[in-house]
Formats: structure tokens, sequence, C-alpha cells
């Protein structure tokens, strides 16, 4: 028997890092709702204009997306839980630039991906981000023969729907 | 060290059935790159325009998001191996309707969203889909107080990167 809710039951998503440097110093906030499109040459993800990370993004129409793992918890939540106007996240993590020089990466994330800003899609407080992935990084140990093992990564899913847990990734699940 | 690669190693991502009505019956194409947005009240997607069910989609304006679990992996590989032209994939899953007489939803699935067709964004061969979300579903079994636990739910993260894995979800996290 199914109950109709209004709650957001898309779910559960990956835990990313969205940098941008803002006012000269590179920022980084939790976001858990990104997606990849067109063969994985662009990007979309929302946020809050009030947002810091909305301004920077703006003034330099770059951004990247990290993927942290559950050893850097304590610093996704000092991101998840504090603005870039009152805390200076720059120090949080080591940053490292690729060839855009505004897209600040994490070399504590296992993936890092630098994107320019494409296209914005208005909704009112929220706004649409498309970015167009211009490279992609991946620590050199996770690689084997080209290719990764998530589990290795160790990312971060987040659930809600009232449940608004992090998990860790489970077993594989045979393909038939 | 990082090295840079031209793979889309956004990852890992939730599994789900896209449900549209095509030439008049029920269709369910897998998609394992889906993001709310807009507090929940906005889906996005992307397509090939070739696939079937973009015909739908464009025909009817609506469309549906199922969250499948473990228990459904046959018939998700029916649905990702074989195009609605050849198949009738209508048989494979109780449908259901809520409010939206096209945006057929699967009774097996724990969560079902109906949405309506709100915006397209034309990149090429592919198009982005923004859906509005008319209204979700879930099984009244994984309800408790109104909230959901997703490990009950079992749904299947996917793994691009090479690893082209499915995972189930993972033991919980602590958020310090």
């Amino acid at each position: 028997m199914k109950q109709p809710l209004n709650a957001n039951l898309l779910s559960p998503l990956l835990v990313v890092l969205i940098g941008a440097v803002v006012d000269g110093r590179p920022n980084y906030m939790v976001v858990g709702y990104v997606a990849p499109f067109d063969f994985g040459k662009h990007i979309f993800f929302s946020l809050y204009k009030k947002r810091y990370t909305h301004q920077g993004i703006m003034e330099n129409k770059t951004f990247s997306v990290n993927i942290p793992n559950e050893l850097l918890l304590a610093e996704i939540n000092i991101c998840g839980s504090t603005s870039g106007r009152d805390v200076d996240k720059s120090t949080l993590f080591d940053t490292f630039y690729g060839g855009l020089k505004t897209a600040p990466m994490i070399r504590q994330c296992p993936i890092a991906i630098g994107c320019e800003l494409h296209d914005t899609l208005d909704y009112g407080e929220n706004v649409g981000i498309i970015g167009r992935v211009v490279k992609s990084y991946v620590d050199q140990k996770y690689l084997h023969d080209g290719n990764l093992d998530f589990r290795e990564i160790r990312p971060i899913i987040w659930a809600t729907g009232g449940d608004f847990n992090y998990y860790g990734l489970g077993n594989r699940v045979v393909r038939r």
C-alpha cells in the first residue's frame, strides 16, 4: 500500500564538496544532489543564491566538485554548518588547482573535478548550476589499470526523507 | 598524487527507473544520474533524444521516477538492456497512477514520484529534463512515524569510472 507524501524522497545521493574562490580565497560547501549528464561532459547541481559560494561561482565562472570520503567527516561537518562569510574554510584542506585558476580543488578528496560555468537556471531563491567538466582528477593509488573500485574510495551517501543519515557504500550487488 | 583523467568520475549515484506512457502503454528505462533541486520541488535528469522514453515524455509532458531495490535486479536489467520499441515492458511490473494519468508508477518500487515536465535543456543528442514533482509515494511499511530508514528500502547505487558495479547501501557513518 503506497502512502502519498510531500517530502523529497529522491534519495540516497552522493555527498560532494563544491569549491569556489570567494573574496580571493578558496571556499567549500556541502551539496547532496549533483548529477552528471551529457555523457559526463556536464554537471548539474543547485544552491541558494544567498550562499557565499554562489557569489564566487558568478564572479569567476568556475567551480569544482570534490568527492570526499569517510576520513573527512569532521571537515565536511564544518563545511556544512558554517558559511565562508564567517569562517575561513581555505585552511580546512590542502587546495590545488588544475588549468582553471579559480576552481580550487581538495587534495584530500580522492576525486576532484574542475568545471566552467556553462549555464544557470533561475528558480527564485534557488539557482540550478550547469558546469562543463574541464578535467577530472583522481588519486593515483585508486587506479588499477585505469579503473576504479569505489569501495576503496569510501564515498559518503546521504539519505533524505526523514532518514538524514550518512551511509557508506555497501556490498556489490550481482548484475545477473 | 592526482592523475588527470577524461572519464566521468562523478559517482556513485542512485539507480532509478523513469516511467512514461509511450504509444499508449507504460514503459520504463534505467537512469543512474538524477538529482532533486529547488528544495525537492524539482527533479533533473537527462537522456538521449533517440530513447523511446523521450517520445513519451514529450507527448504527454509527464513522467515518473521510481526507486527500485535489490529484489528487482532482473527487471532492472531487462529495462536497461532493451528498448520499449522492441520489448513490451508494461508487463514487467504492476503499474499504478496517481493524479497524473500519463505518469505510470511501479508498485514494486518502494518509492515512486509523479512529475510534470517543466523544462528541457538541449544538449545535442542529449536532453536535460526538468520535472516538477507533483506527488511522491512510499510503501507504508517503510514509514516509521513519518520517517524512512533507507537501509530497509535497499536502494541500488551505481558506480561509473571504470567500476561499473551496482552496490547496496552500507553502514551508517556517524556525523560527529
